[in-house]
């Protein structure tokens, strides 16, 4: 087998000192014991971190409670299965006879991670810095459409703008239920919003928490069909 | 305020180009608003990965899994603040009025925060190699103190050959109780051992699970009693 996968190098930007590495990351548990398992392990940790310094550096303005919140949606499996298609990466894996019948080459969790596994493999080749680079190449894109105003902004308000932007009359709330003991109540509200075609619900342990909730929920289904 | 902390500058092995990275990973939240918890996020992403990185390296044998369980022990709070104990960390917290009062200087949770705090303030300072070093260094007794076979050995494993070498008689398990549904049992068992005051319980969704998790307890109390 060829270790060089030209295509791969160029659009990840790295060229593997020992190809060897790079086989061990596309190499399924299904194909082989000496699979790209370990690799992820490592891969893992280093996307977390990379992307935490880089979302660190580039927004000064944000708490660490929105830092953490932007890096999870980043290093989440749909987001790396995204990236791994970008790279055409379904096409490289080594997959064992079932994974390769069910369609394993493009399944989202084989997918991200054989993307970690990739970049384990660039941090034992060439260290930290290296796999740094790379990381931020790929990530390109995603960073650049971060809107760091609309982080800062909670569910509601959110909510509201994007309502407006479109027209649509306001949200409007209902709290539904009120359960459990006085000191541990949880709120059941739903948001009813005019263009979804049911109210969504949110659960919170304050009437707020459970708007925030339910407006969140309520904007992901109105991007999801807009989208 | 002096930016040198000479002390701490020789237990951690790292001379700070810029001090007032330093001194920001040493203020609390509590004393101003340029605080400590950026810092913290960035440092909990790089002690994350530089923890997982020298697990990779040092124990080529263990699994993705095995490797993730280590780490979890090896960053958790009660580790961080034991390690920044030995750095006599809390000494040199910036804290406000009411932590000051409440002892925050020694509290678990802001003794943890601050020495991730420190490694993030190191990543800026001077990078990945720089940190990582003295993570290295700080945890080298934690690493070598690690024996790989007994993270391969389950804890009922681990319970009945700590007891052999004391020549105390083998452990008994007994279910008390199984509660919930059928298809979603929950087992409740306690594991007697003669060394132990009382019987130690242990809960999950099967009875080995809940005979593992008791064997855990047994085996930690086991362990801070001799210790």
């Amino acid at each position: 087998m060829s270790g060089a996968h030209p295509e791969l190098t160029q659009s990840l930007g790295y060229r593997f000192r020992d190809p060897a590495l790079l086989e061990r990351a596309l190499t399924h548990r299904s194909k082989s014991s000496d699979n790209n398992e370990r690799l992820e392990f490592l891969g893992d940790g280093v996307l977390n971190f990379s992307i935490a310094a880089t979302l660190y550096e580039r927004f000064p303005q944000l708490t660490e409670g929105e830092l953490t919140r932007l890096r999870a949606g980043l290093v989440r499996m749909e987001t790396l299965a995204g990236l791994a298609r970008r790279l055409r990466l379904g096409g490289f894996l080594g997959l064992g006879g079932g994974e390769l019948k069910s369609g394993g080459h493009d399944r989202d969790s084989i997918l991200a991670d054989a993307l970690e596994a990739v970049f384990g493999a660039i941090y034992e080749d060439a260290g930290f810095e290296a796999v740094h680079r790379v990381i931020q190449g790929l990530y390109r894109d995603a960073l650049a459409g971060i809107d760091p105003q609309s982080v800062l902004k909670d569910p509601k308000t959110r909510l509201q703008e994007y309502l407006q932007k479109q027209s649509i009359s306001t949200p409007s709330y209902n709290v539904l239920e009120i359960v459990g003991e006085p000191h541990q109540q949880r709120f059941i509200v739903e948001c009813s919003v005019p263009g979804l075609p049911q109210p969504v619900r949110g659960e919170g342990l304050s009437r707020r928490a459970a708007e925030q909730q339910a407006a969140s929920s309520a904007l992901e289904a109105l991007l999801a069909r807009d989208a």
